[in-house]
């Protein structure tokens, strides 16, 4: 289709379209799968998905932990944590009791067969940086600036 | 469980459990989530999910594209991209064909009224760095950041 020129000069007006390959959300997008499989062939082994890896990171800087609590850590909701956990009590990784202090509430701990696996996925966190040849505080300023960006309310 | 002193001593050896707040990988998966649910209000009234959005601004680009060269930019298996181009379709926002020149291919055009949608489209992104007190220099070197990561191939 012919352009006229009046059209030609509007496009010059609005934000040059470069594909996605300009784009943040892009990129965030890419970085964030990657780095999900990535873990993989880590998590593999362990018997762990990338989401209850993030879990057992929880757990193992302290025990008994609600579900609630893991839920606000996480940033999951109740719906969201609930099937993970569950699954990691199936996997004989955690137990899920209701606290006889409050029965509203669900206590988690690590079993000895999670608690087994605490060094092998501590460890984990640092062969990802060296695969991706960051080190510690490129690591930590790069979570820094995705973690204090303005990030408005969404709901 | 009282632990003994050699125990504590072992432990401290091994890297400080921190939870997931010290961890680049949940930054960047919770960053990449909130990133998501932002395009949310900018997106819902032109009929968009953030998979189509990616699309769009790759059409924006140039068209007519091949469902192969558009799966290469946005880093998406033909698995992955076709029933998104499908959806676009049937809302009326593109078109897909056979390449007359090659029938192995399949050509992606926009229609009107996927053209019409190009301004609103475009202006998302800055739209985003105000919503997040982004400069278009702070955005730009924080995708150039996540780009840069020397990221191993996973396959």
């Amino acid at each position: 289709m012919k352009k006229s020129i009046t059209e030609l000069e509007d496009k010059s007006l609005s934000p040059h379209p470069m594909g996605v390959s300009n784009e943040l959300s892009f990129a965030l997008y890419g970085a964030a799968n990657r780095m999900m499989q990535l873990h993989k062939p880590f998590l593999k082994p362990l018997g762990l998905t990338f989401s209850q890896y993030l879990v057992m990171l929880e757990l193992f800087a302290g025990t008994p932990r609600t579900v609630g609590d893991l839920g606000t850590r996480l940033n999951m909701e109740t719906g969201t944590i609930t099937p993970i956990l569950k699954r990691l009590e199936i996997a004989g990784k955690v137990t899920r009791a209701r606290d006889v202090e409050d029965e509203r509430r669900v206590l988690i701990n690590l079993t000895s067969a999670g608690e087994a696996l605490r060094d092998d996925v501590l460890a984990i966190s640092g062969q990802i940086r060296s695969a991706c040849k960051l080190d510690q505080k490129g690591a930590m300023d790069l979570k820094d600036t995705l973690n204090d960006l303005a990030w408005p309310a969404t709901h």
